[in-house]
């Protein structure tokens, strides 16, 4: 993509009201725009991140057997009356609204009641079982404040996978997959470090819930890390009996703040008995499903990635997430010859297929490029420039650690389309 | 994928309160759900289709310089005041909420706002025009009675496009370049012969607004065709003074149902004015920007498709947009060396690229596995059966045409890689 047709620019400044480094950057960078508070569109570039974030998780959501659909954000009041979750006493964060007629309708603030409720269509016997549905869906949450930028948006995106399952056993060994995947994801998005795994106060299934927290100084919770054993606790089950439970030493956990990046849960039959979700076992026992859940956000992931990795300078992206690979940077494009050069570069490089976006603009100085180039964060910066094509080489810039090397051409194709 | 996995099954009924054919089968065929009245979840069926689809629209969009963004479901009421459309008298189709401190928002019944005042944070000079942002995005329009299945739904994905202008002549371009965009669409989906340009009643901006109408009784709209000249005219403009101006005879049109599948639209400056986006011209002059719209609904098109093609057995898809190529069918899996032979088949096609539904089932019947078959409507059925096995061959069935042949495993390579 050329920048002169790419129609975002960068911006100095963030709006005012906006006070997470996430949102701030990405806004700058236009990658995406504030339409209210804890509510963002994604432009381009944004967008092209967000799609690959998307993209990673659903492969590894495939690899273990999941299968994709689409739930809806209109949800039916009846629905949730039955698990007594729409009442605003129960869950504040609603959004409701209403049909012509006058019924109430709710946005989907998560989706296990119509998950459940879709699934009983399709599950009467032990054979229709386990399966594992997963989506890509907006979900909506009326929060009274919403500073966080875009990882605690009141509209985000959310990818929600959930087994239904036999038994606990069969549900344990689905969980345990599904715990690795998430591992995997989180090694593929350039994260997998600074993810620990860290237990938190469970629910009527299971005396402990899973998370998965990202240390970040931006994030909203606290947790006690051995980095050693590579384990954390929430600060919610931080105390003498469940340190000496889990066989942790109080002397090796470190207070840290972190981001939420992922949970996952035992539902056990939190759903399917209210939702009348059984099957019938091998001797025609009526049984209720047994059920987990597995959410992971992508845009929050998106927001995690820009806290963890930016500098003074702006954004840094790892490779499997960035917007586009390479930034092509042209400068004294005024100078035909050498914009020719850049050019040629450009349009080979596309050509063997690279993703580049490339700084065309004639106008701009080389600091006010390069400040841009910082600011949106690709991971390489090719610079093509005039003193360059009479050395009949480009400098690149890898964005991260600032190293710089000067490349030919051949050299330049060798690294980039191996 | 194995029919055995798939977490779907063909229902023998549609819900009693859904009257639309498309919805109908859509259910009947585990494409669908349906969560309420105009609100359908996709499953893994009806989902790829729908990605698939999408997919068709997004590359023609780029093609023609689109750039892709996500705009937001939630809106800010004072924006759509600016316009004058936030008015229930107005706009009578609303879902409104409203955020904890009572401050009211709206869901997004369409988005020329939204998108106008996010542009105008990128364009001030003529040289940042023209752009052509589009997305795909979920509306919601709060319908009073939803009885046409996906085709009219309370919320519902739609494609916009719009295009941001220097001139009306620059528009004008954009405009025809983007109504051919249309009629490729439609010809890559397999509608494209049905599909008539249709003169619609105009706005501020154009005596006539076009419309793409597709031939289906199942449309809501009347429209007057001239098949000859492949052009139509909805009923709202079926006049002489209309007839004589485009050069029509009144004798040559045909009146027939029609299902609105595109629309594309002369906006001018009935957003940019209100909404403040101007630019300054090269002389420093600043002018409102002149600007189109360009919708087309993936939900509505999928149904569309299936009102034209399905017949008294249920759906035809065509080749570019059915969930899987080819349905292997695989018959007496209860002996074991056909049933090696038809897992065999369907790993080779597999790893060949060719997407395969495989009916791995060994219990069902023969009969129930073909209804199950020409219910969901995939193109080219292979049938793996004893007989075939010990004959070395496999039945083809084409859907469409019921044309039936008897194929070695090397001719069948050579008619599905090829």
């Amino acid at each position: 993509m050329r920048q002169t047709e790419l129609f975002t620019k960068t911006r100095k400044e963030a709006p005012s009201d906006e006070v997470a480094k996430n949102a701030q950057l990405l806004i700058r960078a236009g990658f995406v725009h504030k339409e209210m508070a804890g509510v963002y569109a994604y432009l381009p570039l944004g967008l092209r991140t967000l799609h690959k974030i998307v993209q990673i998780i659903r492969e590894e959501m495939n690899a273990i057997g999941g299968q994709e659909v689409a739930m809806t954000t209109l949800q039916d009041a009846e629905l949730w009356k039955q698990t007594d979750r729409w009442s605003d006493e129960k869950v504040d964060n609603w959004f409701k609204t209403s049909l012509q007629n006058g019924t109430e309708v709710g946005l989907s603030i998560t989706h296990e009641e119509p998950m459940t409720r879709m699934m009983a269509q399709y599950i009467s016997s032990y054979r229709d079982l386990p399966k594992y549905p997963y989506q890509f869906q907006n979900k909506f949450r009326n929060e009274a404040r919403a500073k966080s930028g875009v990882m605690r948006g009141r509209e985000f995106l959310m990818k929600d996978l959930y087994d239904f399952s036999r038994t606990e056993e069969e549900h344990n060994s689905f969980y345990t997959a599904a715990r690795d995947a998430y591992i995997k994801i989180f090694d593929r998005l350039g994260i997998g470090e600074k993810t620990y795994i860290t237990f938190a106060s469970g629910g009527t299934f299971s005396e402990f819930s899973e998370e998965f927290q990202t240390l970040s100084e931006a994030g909203e919770d606290t947790i006690y890390v051995d980095e050693k054993k590579r384990i954390a606790l929430n600060k919610e089950v931080y105390n003498e009996g469940v340190i000496s439970k889990l066989g942790l030493d109080k002397e090796s956990l470190v207070e840290k703040r972190a981001i939420e990046s992922g949970n996952i849960f035992h539902l056990g039959t939190k759903f399917s008995e209210p939702l009348g979700l059984t099957y019938s076992d091998e001797n025609g026992e009526r049984k209720p499903v047994y059920m987990g859940s597995y959410g992971i956000g992508p845009s929050r992931l998106l927001g995690t990635i820009v806290e963890l990795f930016a500098d003074e300078k702006g954004m840094v992206w790892p490779e499997a997430v960035a917007p586009y690979r390479v930034h092509l940077v042209g400068l004294n494009l005024d100078d035909e010859e050498t914009r020719d050069w850049a050019d040629a570069l450009y349009n080979n490089l596309v050509n063997a297929g690279v993703e580049v976006l490339y700084d065309d603009r004639v106008e701009a100085r080389a600091g006010e490029k390069f400040a841009d180039s910082d600011l949106i964060g690709i991971p390489h910066r090719i610079v093509a420039s005039k003193k360059g094509k009479d050395a009949g080489t480009y400098e690149v810039v890898e964005r991260a650690t600032g190293e710089i090397r000067n490349l030919t051409e051949e050299e330049l194709f060798a690294d980039f389309t191996s």
